[in-house]
């Protein structure tokens, strides 16, 4: 490589694939001279632009003097082959410090929080630091202030939902029971009793059908922000797939790692449910907590506890959460799949 | 995508890239037919040969029916662009339930450890998961039993290097001190006192000089493990570069994620010093450690107590180490930087 001062200058050479974050990638011995190891952060410049990205090394996929550019890196600053950057290292960021801090145990403060679920958002962790993240408010856990923190960082980083009617009230069960089809009949029945109802669901993750899934058989559940809206606005009410649209995208991304990983962390869960009925514009909350054996909640005493810190958490975001105990110890009613639940709801709601 | 019975078969787009670990990528609408979502894992079946690889999402980089085979795939398999493989979604390999169990602050077993250590090794597993290993261990931390298991299945995935002559010693130092070129009088002394003495160290990591560049200033420190077999049996002992042989190359790739988290723990580090010393085939162990402010280890107390650790796994492995608790409060010497630090050592072995 050349240098600019003691700033060395690269050759880029776009790499045609998607990282999920701003990567870059570099020749072994250019690395080597430049002190940078796999995971160091730097800051790739143009003359009128700049990126932060990770760097991994690589012996065969870039000559010396060439950095690889990634897409979201090569987007970013609309780089093409042959263009000139230069690379200088960078501490980093400060949330890696924060996710360091939650995995000593300590306490995060509210702008630390914000600086770790931007930078989730925006790219800029890698994957060995999001699940350092999610690993450590599993083993460490979280106060109830820092998933108060967790949650409106959530909402913020997302888009939102802002209906002109209401009250608007959501329903969420946190499932785990086959034939769950209680939103199908619960939605329609608050919509005619003249509540707005915007509820996003996902398909089906361990189940034979997620609620998006049962919907699907009906109608489309595919839609953007616009969409859901005026739907709503229309009729007063949707059941939608929530995965077309950003409300707390945080939140996916870390489900993503927590189902690599396949552990939930409690106040991960509580903040994931509280963001996204959050982003809707909820001002009251059902929560359906299905307890029993088989149940993803199995003894009683755990659903209370649980309950009371959805309610606490409702209480400081200042929304009403109610919390529903329900059996979860067999399927509920008499179908599983999405055709027969779909009929089955149907049938339950014609009475 | 085709489909022979019940298993899909793709056609193979190599991409030319690597990822540490085997990857292939699919078109994010056929991984939703399949159920697999990122980080899901798959057996990839040519007639003759198969592989375990984890799956990633997207929406470009390959056609849907295609399959996307990163270099460690596309050479495992000996795999080019056009031909056909079926991919079989796989549950997570058993290393993967190991790590869960350490999330959940359990004691793991000799062979889930050698589980874990193996696929490490193997390139079987994501950064996500490498990562919540190593977080784990820093939160949960491990028994003394389970550190001795973690120690012996990291020799045991790597080379040894099995001299004809002995006693067989090594110095360590744990470092973290500026202008620390203990080994480079150590060595040379132990050595002309009739003792076989193979040591390998590594280059700066947050230091001006490691061993290996203080060591490169006056001989090349780059050896294969058969050069160093011959170099040893022949004048007794060695200052090489331990990034040339896979002595123990689980702790390498362990370090990675710790430097990328910068983290240690300590039971991490305690195996990753006495495996390497166990694939030189060492007997008898010295290690320094450095205690003062500014020091790694800053309190008298935390050093016996690691001290202690360090002596417990010795008798447990049968081999003799001793520690050496040293003042750890200022730069060792007179002298820092390589050159000046190599000078240093000739001058104090000159007398």
């Amino acid at each position: 490589m050349e240098k600019k001062g003691m700033t060395p200058i690269f050759t880029v050479r776009p790499i045609e694939m998607e990282s999920g974050y701003n990567l870059i990638l570099l020749h072994e011995r250019d690395a080597e001279e430049l002190g940078l190891y796999v995971g160091d952060r730097v800051k790739l410049s143009t003359p009128s632009s700049s990126v932060v990205a990770a760097v991994n090394l690589t012996g065969k996929m870039v000559e010396r003097g060439e950095v690889g550019t990634l897409l979201e890196v090569s987007r970013g600053l609309g780089l093409k082959k042959g263009d000139r950057v230069t690379v200088s290292p960078l501490p980093p960021p400060p949330s890696v410090e924060a996710i360091r801090k939650k995995m000593e145990g300590k306490r995060l403060t509210h702008e630390e929080i914000g600086e770790i679920i931007r930078d989730i958002v925006q790219n800029n962790l890698t994957p060995t630091e999001i699940s350092a993240f999610v690993v450590a408010e599993y083993t460490r856990g979280m106060s109830m202030e820092e998933i108060v923190s967790l949650t409106l960082h959530m909402v913020e980083t997302g888009e939102k939902l802002r209906l002109e009617r209401g009250p608007v009230v959501d329903v969420h069960s946190i499932g785990g029971v086959p034939g769950n089809k209680y939103a199908l009949v619960t939605v329609p029945l608050a919509v005619a009793g003249g509540l707005t109802v915007p509820k996003t669901s996902s398909r089906a993750i361990t189940s034979a059908a997620g609620t998006a899934d049962v919907m699907e058989v009906l109608a489309n559940v595919s839609f953007s922000l616009g969409e859901i809206k005026e739907i709503v606005e229309r009729v007063g009410g949707i059941i939608a797939w929530g995965g077309s649209v950003k409300l707390a995208p945080a939140d996916d991304l870390l489900i993503r790692t927590e189902r690599v990983l396949r552990i939930d962390p409690p106040c991960q869960m509580l903040a994931s449910v509280m963001a996204k009925k959050l982003a809707e514009g909820a001002q009251h909350i059902l929560i359906d907590l299905p307890t029993g054996p088989g149940a993803k909640v199995r003894e009683m005493e755990e659903a209370r506890s649980l309950a009371q810190d959805f309610m606490e958490l409702g209480r400081r975001l200042r929304v009403r959460v109610e919390v529903a105990l329900t059996y979860g110890g067999q399927p509920l009613g008499r179908t599983v799949g999405p055709a027969l639940e779909a009929r089955e709801a149907l049938e339950a709601l014609g009475g």
